[in-house]
């Protein structure tokens, strides 16, 4: 048997496709297995699932154990949805199969403050099994906390953290677009939003671990969401916009350490959005301001997890967070 | 006793001053003894040499045995000077006095490249005493190594790296202006240069760094540098350059994998010199570029020697390096 890590792939939807074929680019990585519960995708080779464009000789099973008859691994990649009442069950079961886990799962990011109770469970169920689990991603993962917090190195005092990611969503995936609302009714978004899950995921779990890896006490959390307007019309290869309509949307989180508002999150993904990229200030001794442009989302958060894979291999057992690791690096 | 990190200052020059001073502002640290050889310096109040405005009441040794004898001590910031020659008699006598290092000597952040014999020899030693001892500081230790590294996590490739730094050095402190050449004529720079060790030192070992993480062979290293000419009269409250005269440098390191230019370092620092910043661009999926306004290499340096005492009273034993540890971050 080769060196070579030897990975499943837990999860084949869009982003769970791009990790696995990340990681047939990497010589240190061998993917060994899929899963998914789609039936339009379990019994096909997974090399055309995952759109490689060659068989892989092995195809998408439903269930972990089918592969894990088949096969030895020891790193899942876990890429299946961002709440912890859906993946739970997943991640208990990919733990007690024996395998470490990268998961792109945003609750898991930073869990400790926003579901301290399930953080405790995997954690204890990891490190009882001595298993290693870490959520990672770009965001949450790495612009609004990770980098961040890696950026107060180099400062004497830290007094405020500012971070603002701007995303044009026109050149994004369809299902990207569809999700920031896109083409809707104000009213409509309005109401999805009030409804529950709108808007993007990871803002609290990227205030916890910076709250947290600082050793301040988070007093208190505000977030809002609201819709961005067009106000011409907006066209791409996935959907029409009018004026008037819902374009994406702006949420924005506050965190308080006492009285004071200490660092705030401003997420914007629209349509024909102007100056892409991502701004971290941080106000203290010195003031920092760092400008970060080609940081698209998908390709990080892909890029992320598989680089993930080996300091999870390496690390303590247990729950495991990006700023409990060595610093994660490209995996060539 | 408190639970703080009783930490000494070793060497009170202009940066081990401003260390010494940060440590004091510092929840998690105690400042408990300073050393220096500089008979100005010994037998004064630790916080009248270090600038402080109120006595500590503990003086300057000249041997760090003098302090050893009235106090404990768990960890020593190190601030003398660069060059391995120079400093490792120090450092072994700190390691065999039982503590940590934190230092800021260049040639330490990564000495794997340009000094593995020297290297090896205080790794040996640190590991057999269970010490620890880090290089660190703003460039190199983290601008032009931790940083891009940190920032490779997003990309799934890597092609090539560059890293460019510009330091207006107008507004840093007249050693500063004076080392990079400042007032001096051109035929005297050059031979100033040609005698030894003129310009920035560290560009070899964020190289180092950098290769050695991303598991690449450096081939071939080359670096030159030139002086930057005033083309009319400069005035700082330190010098005075007539146009014609040299008023900075620019040094650029060149570092190859295989046959290939895979990283570029340039370093200027020079008065009057605009566009103060730093740019990292990573070529590869996806392109990066990251820029950085306002990383004063003084504060940033003293920032990142005090922020990362904690990370190496936890590390393991041996010579680490930044690379190694958990993300360092402001410890308040």
């Amino acid at each position: 048997m080769s060196d070579r890590i030897r990975v499943i792939q837990y999860g084949l939807g869009p982003i769970g496709c791009a990790v696995a074929r990340d990681v047939t680019t990497r010589k240190g990585l061998e993917l060994v297995g899929g899963v998914d519960i789609d039936p339009t995708k379990t019994g096909r080779d997974v090399g055309e699932v995952i759109g490689l464009g060659h068989n892989l000789g092995f195809a998408v099973d439903k269930e972990l154990a089918t592969v894990l008859a088949r096969t030895e691994a020891e790193v899942a990649l876990h890429t299946t949805n961002s709440y912890f009442d859906q993946f739970k069950d997943q991640v208990t079961e990919i733990l007690e199969a024996g395998l470490d886990i990268v998961s792109t799962a945003e609750e898991l990011c930073f869990p400790w403050l926003a579901h301290p109770t399930e953080a405790a469970e995997v954690d204890a169920l990891a490190k009882r099994l001595d298993r290693t689990i870490l959520g990672t991603g770009v965001n949450p993962g790495f612009l609004m906390d990770t980098l961040p917090l890696s950026l107060t190195a180099i400062c004497q005092q830290v007094e405020r953290i500012d971070v603002l990611r701007i995303i044009n969503a026109s050149t994004r995936r369809g299902p990207f677009q569809a999700k920031i609302g896109s083409g809707m009714d104000v009213d409509a978004f309005k109401a999805k939003m009030a409804a529950g899950r709108m808007g993007h995921v990871g803002l609290p779990e990227s205030m916890g671990m910076v709250f947290d890896t600082l050793g301040r006490k988070l007093s208190r959390y505000e977030a809002a969401v609201e819709p961005v307007v067009a106000d011409r019309l907006v066209k791409t290869d996935h959907c029409e916009v009018q004026p008037g309509q819902v374009r994406g949307l702006k949420q924005v989180a506050r965190a308080y350490a006492g009285e004071d508002e200490f660092m705030t999150l401003t997420f914007i993904a629209a349509l024909d959005e102007k100056d892409e990229g991502d701004t971290i200030k941080i106000a203290g001794k010195p003031d920092l301001e760092v400008k970060l442009a080609g940081t698209n989302g998908d390709i990080a958060t892909v890029a992320i997890a598989v680089n993930a894979v080996r300091r999870v291999k390496q690390a303590a057992s247990g729950l495991v967070t990006m700023r409990d690791l060595p610093i994660v690096t490209v995996l060539q």
